[in-house]
This record gives structure tokens, C-alpha cells and sequence, in this order.
């Protein structure tokens, strides 16, 4: 493969010494450009766009094409694993991901399969390697999987949810079954995310963004517990070069010391946290990325221009610093405003 | 107004000396309880049983027939301000609230008026003055408002809001605007609480549902900053009793220390926290109410009762603790786990 032109990105993720900030945006590729959604007409539905290797790897190029980014990611879903899993993903308007077969019984979770990823899940891999080869070496490729807490969320609430008393409810009356799930999930994610490895990806990111619909303890037990089984069971370097490792639980900033004693190389901030306080928090053991409010994006370039510049002084001198957004962009932001965006953290920097 | 039996509620908010841990529920008089749901189909809409003061009265009473709790809280709205302010406010099946005006311009903000509690919130009051008449000082009555940033939210976005888009949107770009619609929430909230507590309302909470939505700073300049404001106005005594305020800003456990010191009595808890390090943190400052998580009633009785008892132990030994749910109670309980919750937490404690 093509040496790496740009490799800030990896740097910061390992403390390493950078000239700029790197910076990427979650859901980079996605809904607010125009080119995205000219792209998912010709696809037809979400899931076609996913499944679809050239049309994922020409959503996942276009925001570079576009913006000074310094990382690419993966366009795919989170819930890739519980549909090879067999539980029937679909996307209903207005009401996002669904799926046909919830899992709400001890029978249910015990006859879950463990997916392979170069069979049931190798349209993602097929688009990690084109996404690699049409890369060619500009920007490192970022993979990523959700983390086994979110997917199980998804899978025995049946879709979305706003109180997650079904998932919950398991797992204060049945706890027995959900470690069960949540063990099977830790399994399939980190062959998934190996598999994104071996067939490209450069970093890896587990998104946990129902983490912090936790009580502390039991996200400990069944949201951070099996993140750190997928952290030690990953392969860290891939063509002599190490990949690094970021996790993001959303609403987790509390827990940042417990994150960050899992072994992996980063976290992932939301905005609900000073990021030179997190630094303070978590010292030398890992690097930040984040973390702007994405709504700051509804304003003007001058106030995007203030809000970077002063993400970028509270996280303080020294490299460890991934720019991002605190969570995915809104599908109404004016892509203008997140070119203002990238190219003041390359200034400001 | 007769001698008020039970004041364990309101001697643990100021940290006084108390035989048991007092107990209520958020959203105790609600839809998990069969005799809500008659009362409500009798009463029309949701807003015709708010503004009814017997039915109101009526409801309000419910939940302490059944179990051992040690205060009352008013059966109201948190957005009866912005409907007193001319937003109307109306509820669409599955869609929660929403305003047929909502506030989007500065112009708009500039001739919002103050409402007259005794005025257009007159239903509130002699809903209140009705409860007093019929608790006939059997617990407390507790009086509650929304904060000004969360009743923004609503009024900004129309209704609901998953990102807070439009509002935030305001934020970061119309700071003067939101700053002046704020101001005049902060007002009217000031007044509304103190004819609650003039009507007989024994203790007064403020829920900011939404604050957990703000970056740090934010939280301080656009919600916090307000409820400060909104306590400093408070008459704090009443029929020669203190009359304590509680703060809830859901999301907001990392913010406890710049909560505790806006003059308020008690801290409201979600429950991503260990009440045990919030009492660490906040010190003697102030007491905690909370803080189980919502979910453990999903469950059986054995468990209701572990987790209770680990947050009493939690809490640890002296007054200052209240319990209750880190969240209004869900519509699919079963009442029959919240009688063993109550009664749990008068047995540990």
C-alpha cells in the first residue's frame, strides 16, 4: 500500500510530536453535503449505500475532497454486527434504525451466533480496502465498531429509545442473560474490528453512545468491562505501524480515569467537558479528541473561529490532541462553516 | 393552616436531624398509577386535568394512598409559564409537548411580558391552595418551576428537541436574544415559585430537565447563572418554616460544586453518579436528593431492595439525604415495586 502522506492524525494519537492539530468530524461524511445525499439517491436505501463498496468508499472521499481533514473514516453503520448477527436491520423515516427480530429472551441471546467477518460482514471489509486504495496514502483510514453496551441497546430494545427500560430492565432482573449478549458482542467486535485492520483501517474508534445512560457501577460492568476485553484482544500494529485505539462513551465524562486504565491509546470527548480539564484528569495515559459542540456550527465563521481557538489553549501546548466535534454533525449544518472549522484548528495550531 | 405531621422531608433538606430517610418519586402522581389514568380520561386533555384545580388535587393525592411517602409535589407542567406567556402550549400524541408560537426572533423575545402568577398561573395556585387544604398537614407540599434554559429549549424548538439545534443555534449566535429571554424566564420563575409558596407550597424545586445539554461554560452562563438568580429572588420562609429549594439539573453531575454554591438547600441527583462521591464533593454545602436509576423498577423486588440499601450505605451516616428516583418514574412500572421501594427505604435507613 501507499506510504502515508499525512500522518498527523496517528501521531497525536500517540502523544507522538505533530506541526498541527490533526482534525476530523464525526459523521464526516454524511447528510449535510449535498454530494452525500445525491449519492444516497442513486444508492437507494442506508443500508444499500453501506453494503455497497464503491458508493461507500466514494461517501467516505468525498468530505476530504471538500476540507483539509486529516483522517478519513469508514462510512458504514453501527449495527452491522446485530444485522449479521440475523436480527434484520432496517432504517423507518423519521424513526431511524429498527430491527425486525429484537432479542428479549435468555433463549434469544443464547442461540446469537458469532458473526465472521470476511463472510457475513465482508461488504465492510471490501470497503475498507477500496476506501484504503483510492486513499492512497493522502489521510490515514479510521475503522470503528459501537461498542457492545450500544449494540445491545439497539438489539433488545428493538430500535432507538429514549429510557432503554427494556435493556435495563434485563439488566437488573436478568443480568445473567445480558452479560451473555454483551460477551457474545465483545467477541464479534473485536473480530470485526481485526478484520477492519487487516484490510486497512489505520485507527480504530469503539463508539459507546449510550454508555452514559448508565449508573456508574453498572457501566463499569456491562459497558467499560467489555470495551477493555476488545482492547486486549485487538491486534495493535498493522504494517509496522501501530493503530491506535480511541473510545468515546458519550455522556461519560465523568468516568474519563476508568476509560482511560483500559489500554486504549485515546478518548473521545463530548462537549460537556473542559478539555484541559480531562488532561488534567487523565494526565499522560492517553490522548484527547474532541470536543466542540456541534451547534456551535449553526453560527458564524467568527464564532466557529473563537470556539476553536479556545478548545484548542484549554487543551494546553504539547501534542495529544485529536480536534473534533463532541459527537456526529447535524444534517443542516452549512458545509461552509466546517471548512472555517478545519482550517482554524490548522491555524490556530 | 394545620401542624404539619410528617417534616422529615423537609428537615433533611436542611440537614437536620431526621428518624428515617424521607421518600418521594418524580412524577409520583403519573401514569403508571390505574386511578391517574381514570382521573386524566374524566379530566379531557392533560392541560384541562393541569388546570383543574380539584382534579389536579386529586392526582396530586393518589400516590400517597397507596405508599408511605413523605412529601407531596404539585400535579402540574413545567410549561405552564411559556403557555402563560402566549406560546400555547398543546400535546400531540407521541410527540410530547410543543408550542403553537414558538419564540425564534429577537423581536419576538422583546414582546414576551412576564406573566401575573395570580393572573393567567391563577389554576397553579388554587391548585395548590386546594392540596394544602386536603393534605390537612399529613407531609409537605413540594412547588416546582422549570428553569429558564429548559422552558427556552421548548420554546425555541417548538416542542421536544433531540439536539437543541435551534436554540443553541441562538446561543451561539444571538447570545443578546437568548441572554433576554432568559432574563425575563428568571423573572417570571422568581415570581411563580414565591406565589407558590404564598398559595402554600413548603418547598420549591427546580428542574432543569436540559442543562446536561450545555457545554461547561455554557451551563454556567445560560442556565446556572439563571436559577442562581432565580433562588437570590426566592422567599425562603413561609408560616414561620424555612422553605427549601431543591436544583436538579439532569446530566449535571459534573457541575455539582458550581451547583451547591447558588445558594440553594438541596442538589437533585441523576443517577450516572455514586451519591457517596457527590456528598464528598459537595461537602456540608448543601443535602442530595436521589438517586436511583429509574430502571431498577423494571425489576423484582429483591433487587429494588439491594440497590436501595446500597444507596443509603452510599449516602453513609447524618442527615442531608432524601431519596428518590435520578428521574421521574416511567409509565410501565408496576406500583407494586414502588410500594417496596418506599417501604425499603424507611426499613434501611
Amino acid at each position: 500500500m501507499s506510504e502515508l502522506k499525512n500522518d498527523r492524525f496517528l501521531r497525536a494519537l500517540l502523544k507522538e510530536p505533530v506541526d498541527k492539530t490533526p482534525v476530523w468530524i464525526m459523521r464526516q461524511a454524511g447528510r449535510y453535503l449535498p454530494e452525500y445525499r445525491a449519492t444516497r439517491a442513486r444508492a437507494g436505501s442506508f443500508m444499500d449505500l453501506c453494503e455497497n463498496p464503491e458508493l461507500a468508499c466514494e461517501v467516505t472521499l468525498q468530505p476530504l475532497q471538500r476540507f483539509d481533514l486529516d483522517a478519513a473514516i469508514l462510512f458504514s453503520d453501527i449495527l452491522t454486527i446485530p444485522d449479521a448477527m440475523g436480527l434484520g436491520l432496517y432504517f423507518s423515516e423519521g424513526e431511524g434504525p429498527r430491527f425486525k427480530h429484537p432479542v428479549t429472551s435468555a433463549a434469544q441471546v443464547a442461540a446469537l451466533g458469532v458473526p465472521d467477518p470476511e463472510e457475513s460482514l465482508r461488504y465492510v471489509m471490501d470497503a475498507v480496502r477500496t476506501i484504503r486504495r483510492e486513499l492512497d496514502g493522502r489521510v490515514p483510514l479510521i475503522g470503528f465498531s459501537g461498542s457492545p453496551w450500544t449494540l445491545a441497546t439497539y438489539m433488545v430494545e428493538g430500535g432507538s429509545s429514549k429510557d432503554f427500560g427494556k435493556v435495563k430492565g434485563m439488566l437488573y432482573s436478568d443480568p445473567t442473560t445480558l452479560h451473555l449478549l454483551l460477551a457474545k458482542l465483545a467477541e464479534s467486535v473485536t473480530h470485526y474490528l481485526n478484520a477492519q485492520i487487516r484490510a486497512g483501517a489505520q485507527a480504530v474508534m469503539i463508539f459507546d453512545t449510550w454508555g452514559g445512560s448508565l449508573a456508574p457501577q453498572a457501566y463499569r460492568d456491562y459497558s467499560l468491562n467489555y470495551m477493555s476485553q476488545i482492547i486486549e484482544g485487538l491486534q495493535r500494529e498493522a504494517q509496522g505501524r501501530k493503530v491506535p485505539v480511541v473510545l468515546f462513551t458519550k455522556g461519560g465524562a465523568q468516568w474519563l480515569e476508568n476509560m482511560a486504565e483500559t489500554g486504549c491509546d485515546a478518548l473521545g470527548l463530548d462537549w460537556t467537558i473542559n478539555i484541559g480539564e480531562a488532561r488534567q484528569r487523565v494526565g499522560d495515559k492517553v490522548a484527547l479528541q474532541g470536543n466542540m459542540d456541534p451547534c456551535v456550527l449553526y453560527s458564524d465563521p467568527e464564532t466557529i473561529r473563537t470556539q476553536v481557538q479556545q478548545i484548542i489553549r484549554d487543551f494546553g501546548e504539547g501534542s495529544g490532541h485529536v480536534f473534533n466535534l463532541g459527537h456526529g454533525i447535524h444534517q443542516h449544518i452549512d458545509p461552509e462553516n466546517v471548512k472555517v472549522l478545519v482550517d482554524a484548528v490548522h491555524e490556530f495550531s
